[in-house]
């Protein structure tokens, strides 16, 4: 007999809710507006509403627990802490207040570690005990699993390698720091590198010249690459070869057997991912040569994100 | 009652063998010289004749477990692979070979591996989850607890953030590869730090002017950092900052409560740890900002590496 749990990802916008089989299929999704809300609870209550919805609608009595993927979500507490995007502010403990309408387990933590979780239980990672997931979007996010579970650190913030520095006093970053590698990878990175190169070569004509910086976007970047577009080639080319020494970095840290790729940047496909191989491979530490597999996420890009957070439910620890 | 274990530190010179009671105290040590053997049956055959005569001359009838460290040491396979500092070649299946004398358990990990377990079971890490030892030697190395397990990954091989790039095509390492950690913070690399500015420095006249390049060691620049000498202060402020970073970035990997350091270099004292400190604040991203402390290891000098060796049999894993 199938069993079932929820995922849920908050967004600064928009609230994802789905019911997952434990094949890993999302049977079916709602939706809400998380910034039409400014008082937790109510938002907590409509949620809870729309699971009730959707268990009743696909015939589901029971399901084995709620996982939560939110921004700045911490496993420890249960709470998500100060997010900047999100219209409720300060300490909110979402573990509690889902626990007044349920008694499933609710598990909350951030994206990137959800991701790496949807990873191990539905997707590529499935049986693996050490890999790592590097999330590309606006930002870079990471969630590492070493033995078979998530490294969360004293805090529960652990596996932030989006903040590691690549290039000491390299390009200022959102968090204050300086060179972290979230400015050089992030779709935000791949943007800036563009912008950079197109001050440089005021020769190249192509698709990309006929823009304002403001207007480029990664994805303009990867199908100009994918067109063959010179000045794209060349922003993927460096992309991966940042992206390759961090994660040649990575595996330093944690010996793993696979590293993971999740997000818009790497639709890019092999413009992206071959110079990330070669860099990857030319930074290796020799004693970890051919242990280690670079990967894409298996898992749907459509239902990644609920998959991850409905995934949390079946932690081990 | 207390109970007993046996540490044993090989090195390519010496291989030490300590009894070690479980409140952490070494209560005798023995020695032998490891360069003497290119079999390793002999060598194993005559260690662990030492290892009776420490248990017969203290009155100690049985031992928990033995421990080992030794160059690329593997705890999951039990063997020394390939040393190159060491006179028998090849697989040395090490846990085997004791077996056949004893049916005490036999634990084999790399030096900077022991270190860090040295520090949980005997030294400052005890009753942490999460903490990162980094040892500052000929090389750097590392060892990484993670719920109050090692890190040891897919291989073994995990936790060797000496090999981590901290500067992109920076200098040349003895792996390999460019801008490797070691080659910036290990004692060699406070030597070519050292070399470096004594070729820029064409005015200086203090101390370490006196000496041919080949002459000078970690421990001479330590010396005159703590005797007021510009040109070696200014070279250990530069190697705090390098290591500053590095132990910025492996926070946002595993969060960890403390970071432990171990070796010569340390011995610096403040000349070292200051600018390391500040250079530590300065790159850890905020989100960790004041829950890691740096900590130089607790274990007594003399026996810390006999110490490590005997704290493996104390895995939980």
């Amino acid at each position: 007999m199938n069993t079932y749990s929820i995922g849920i990802d908050i967004g600064g916008t928009n609230t994802d809710i789905g019911l997952v089989r434990d094949d890993g299929r999302c049977l079916a999704k709602k939706n809400i507006t998380t910034r039409n809300y400014f008082d937790a609870s109510i938002y907590v209550s409509d949620v809870y509403d729309q699971i009730k919805l959707l268990m009743t609608e696909n015939g589901v009595d029971a399901v084995d627990g709620i996982g939560v993927a939110a921004p700045v979500g911490n496993y420890y507490t249960g709470c998500i802490e100060n997010a900047s995007n999100l219209n409720f502010k300060g300490v909110t403990n979402l573990r509690e207040m889902f626990g007044k309408y349920t008694d499933a387990p609710v598990v909350v933590s951030n994206d990137a570690n959800a991701a790496a979780y949807g990873e191990l239980i539905y997707g590529g990672a499935r049986g693996m005990k050490h890999f790592i997931m590097f999330t590309l979007g606006t930002g870079v996010g990471s969630g590492i699993v070493v033995d078979g579970k998530l490294v969360l650190g004293k805090t529960g913030g652990a596996g932030e390698l989006g903040h590691a520095i690549l290039i000491p006093d390299g390009r200022l970053c959102g968090c204050g720091g300086r060179g972290c590698l979230e400015t050089y990878t992030s779709s935000k990175g791949i943007v800036r590198t563009t912008v950079e190169l197109l001050e440089q070569r005021l020769d190249y004509k192509g698709a990309l010249s006929h823009y304002k910086p403001s207007e480029i976007s990664s994805k303009m970047v990867g199908e100009a690459a994918n067109d063959g577009d010179p000045l794209a080639i060349e922003v993927l080319e460096k992309t991966g070869y940042w992206l390759g020494i961090a994660m040649a970095n990575a595996v330093t840290f944690s010996g793993p057997e696979a590293i993971f790729l999740m997000g818009g940047p790497v639709k890019a496909g092999e413009a992206l991912l071959k110079p990330l191989r070669k860099s990857f491979e030319e930074h290796l530490c020799f004693i970890f040569r051919g242990s280690v597999d670079i990967r894409v996420s298996e898992l749907p890009d459509n239902d990644a994100a609920i998959l991850g957070a409905a995934a949390l439910t079946k932690a081990l620890w």
